[in-house]
């Protein structure tokens, strides 16, 4: 994975089909390269040109003209990767294109690796790691959420706040240190109780990003909810209810195996992927009839576990499912919501009576005719609900990234050690050794501390051309 | 189909997947329209803008920010379709794409229709319809053979011989009707004879442009090729070998589907199409099991038929199968070749007696062995030759367009009549009515005489976003 920056590279920048195709250039050969097989119309050849400058003209091969293009032009820095950059722009054939990536590496170019321009533009200082993973989270965005997030870590705010955590850290290190030095004087610079309040609260804020994770990590692959019940108790039905409703989105997600078929399905904004409703959708649970230990894997997978029960059922029998969910899903994190089916199947009176008698939190209970659609749009709000109130909204910054999660897991543990550490009274030199292995994960996320297999695993993930 | 140049339009117009994506707009509004959801950073507004110029900055819905774009300006007529357009290139997001198309829409431009931005540069007079029908072709072209013939059409090399054609005949045409308005005063313009023999000219210039659809919708399409033969004499063998060959390029044309299995390669530039070769490649020979009947249709939609014999089958057999094909395809274009197979199981000597003895043209005839790939090579050239010497070297003009070659028959036939009529002697205001047609039907070609409906069809056909 040793990045030469002094190679050009190039590559298609656009997908397959379509009608005009984007081969893009970087490096400081990219005009020199690019100007051998181009003839311009109307203006003078690219090497002196401008940055944000178009040119119109042919791609040759010798005498043949290959196709009439468009070239745009940008001068470092001031470009994506932060080398000079060439984009032309042609006809979306894929003879074409083939011919004039073949014409471009013949005349010096070398084919990019993946997600190489963006390595460039990190390692050319134009954005950090952060901002890097970030620009394959906001292509491979889905859902407006998802989409946010990304923007958001794209744009730095998020390597805003990791710096400063770092910067404050930095601070305490140095102060810690400096005491080191002068041990023997027995100065104290750093007021221990002052140190130990600023650590905590760096740990706490450190610990509230890290479990942010759980948030971001379902905006961006989507809300696992399961969806269980007794036979024929309309768990097809509500799954198509879902499916139909106005404000649903079926997602095509590309990745997604043959195997394992789930449902996605985008509700105001926020990706939810049902779980294992391969037989659902086709014929009445089918999936059911595998019996408990089927359904009990389901919930496991699940952040949210839908409980589908009929009104007829009556509040004992519910009750009882009810109760036997909670118990396996105590201790987690897990969101249980009681979906009372087939109301219309049941007088207003004896309705208001079940509701009554039912032990789910009324807030987690919800009415519904799947068949009629009603309460399909309550249930809709609730499972949106889940999601939006399950961050504080006083925090800022989530956490999409698995890399960056692990990374503050490490920070908190160190921190931990930190506090520990000066509650023991411990020497400051051992402190310190923890407090510095904090600040080093932290530098990780953003790059300030970066390896090649780092670079490597982040890099590779891309797709080419970006 | 009617076309309001009013509107300002706009599309995707790159295809899925990639990293980034670009949407076109089209339209006196373009520049407004970009402009209120777009900040540009560095530099000012995009509306008094010169052409080629690129920008960089957010597009946003309202204080949130969508993403960050390059967006390049043309102004008009210095741009593809001859108005005021603009580019976004933007991160290759679904989300993305769509969000900023429904800005866009919202702030007043309407989706474009397929082939409405080539429409529109035909309507305002940057290309004639060859040229446009071309792009189409440019953007489709698999292979250099096809690439070549449709860029010769788009840089108007084809629309400038059809118009010389139609200059000369409305030249006549004149001269005719002149003389008729002069009639009663017996004034001769035109010298018969010398009319005659041009007409003549133009007629059979006409025929043979008509003629080269046949060449020209082959390398377009692909050359259907046929391999017939008795059961296990190695077809499938065969098939694989031409396939593995260096030369080859096993195509993949999205198009295809999935019912006819056909394999396709690209030899030496040329797209050939293996007709019926379901059954060949995985077990040998199961469709000739099904009878003679099932080779006739075989042989009915080739263009060139292998026949596939072995050479311990002796001279006898080989010719009784050769004349029996012979036989089938006389009076048809269609080419016959005699391949030879499994030559590594005879001697030496008896494979020269048997090449004397056999009832095929030596150049129609080529000996192989599949399984040890010699004579793969020959036979390739031999393919690739039918395709190259099926046009007269003199031809420079290729037709691969249908709607062309229907209207060339139609002129063919009207300058026929316009003959027969000179030699009946028939009166001149009747021979100028079937040289009017002939210049009718040339003028449709390249859209000098064009109806609503003749761009309905052909712009229904191109992609969205060009």
């Amino acid at each position: 994975m040793n990045i030469d920056l002094k190679n050009t590279i190039v590559a298609p920048a656009t997908g397959s089909g379509g009608a005009i195709s984007v081969i893009r250039l970087s490096g400081s050969d990219s005009l020199r390269i690019v100007n051998e097989i181009f003839k311009a119309k109307a203006k003078e050849g690219l090497t002196n040109s401008e940055g944000f400058s178009i040119f119109y003209g042919d791609i040759c091969d010798g005498d043949e003209i290959i196709d009439d293009v468009l070239v745009s032009v940008f001068r470092a820095p001031e470009s994506y990767t932060g080398e000079d950059s060439v984009e032309i722009s042609c006809h979306a054939s894929s003879y074409i294109q083939n011919k004039i990536l073949q014409l471009l590496v013949d005349h010096g170019a070398s084919p990019a690796r993946p997600g190489e321009f963006t390595q460039r533009a990190f390692l050319n200082g134009k954005m950090d790691l952060t901002q890097a993973e970030a620009v394959a989270d906001v292509i491979n965005s889905e859902t407006e959420s998802a989409h946010r997030l990304a923007m958001q870590q794209m744009r730095g705010a998020y390597s805003k706040e990791i710096n400063e955590l770092r910067e404050k850290m930095l601070h305490f290190a140095s102060m810690i240190e400096l005491e080191l030095d002068f041990g023997e004087e027995d100065v104290k610079f750093a007021d221990r109780n002052e140190l130990r309040s600023m650590v905590e609260e760096i740990k706490n804020y450190t610990g509230s990003l890290r479990d942010s994770f759980k948030y971001g990590n379902a905006i961006k692959k989507g809300v696992p909810v399961a969806i269980v019940g007794k036979p024929n108790v309309g768990k097809s039905t509500l799954l198509n209810a879902l499916l139909k409703d106005d404000k649903a989105i079926v997602s095509e997600i590309p990745g997604t195996t043959r195997d394992v078929i789930e449902d996605t399905i985008i509700l105001e904004g926020v990706l939810f992927r049902f779980i294992d409703t391969a037989g659902l959708r086709e014929s009445a649970d089918i999936i059911e009839n595998l019996g408990i230990r089927k359904t009990y894997q389901k919930i496991e997978q699940a952040d949210i576990v839908m409980l589908l029960a009929e009104a007829e059922d009556g509040a004992k029998s519910i009750n009882e499912s009810f109760t036997e969910i909670s118990k396996q899903i105590k201790n987690t994190a897990k969101t249980l919501l009681l979906i009372v089916n087939k109301t219309d199947l049941v007088a207003e009176e004896k309705r208001k009576e079940l509701k009554d008698s039912l032990e789910c939190p009324q807030n987690n209970c919800i009415f519904i005719s799947a068949t009629e659609g009603t309460g399909i749009e309550d249930l809709v709000t609730k499972l949106t609900e889940q999601i939006k109130n399950s961050i504080p909204a006083s925090q800022q910054l989530v956490v999409t990234n698995l890399r960056h999660y692990e990374a503050l897991k490490e920070c908190s543990e160190s921190l931990e050690r930190v506090l520990n550490g000066l509650d023991e009274g411990l020497p400051e030199d051992l402190v310190v050794i923890d407090l510095r292995q904090a600040i080093h994960y932290l530098g990780e996320i953003t790059g300030e501390i970066s390896t090649e297999e780092i670079l490597g695993n982040i890099f590779k993930n891309f797709c080419i051309g970006k």
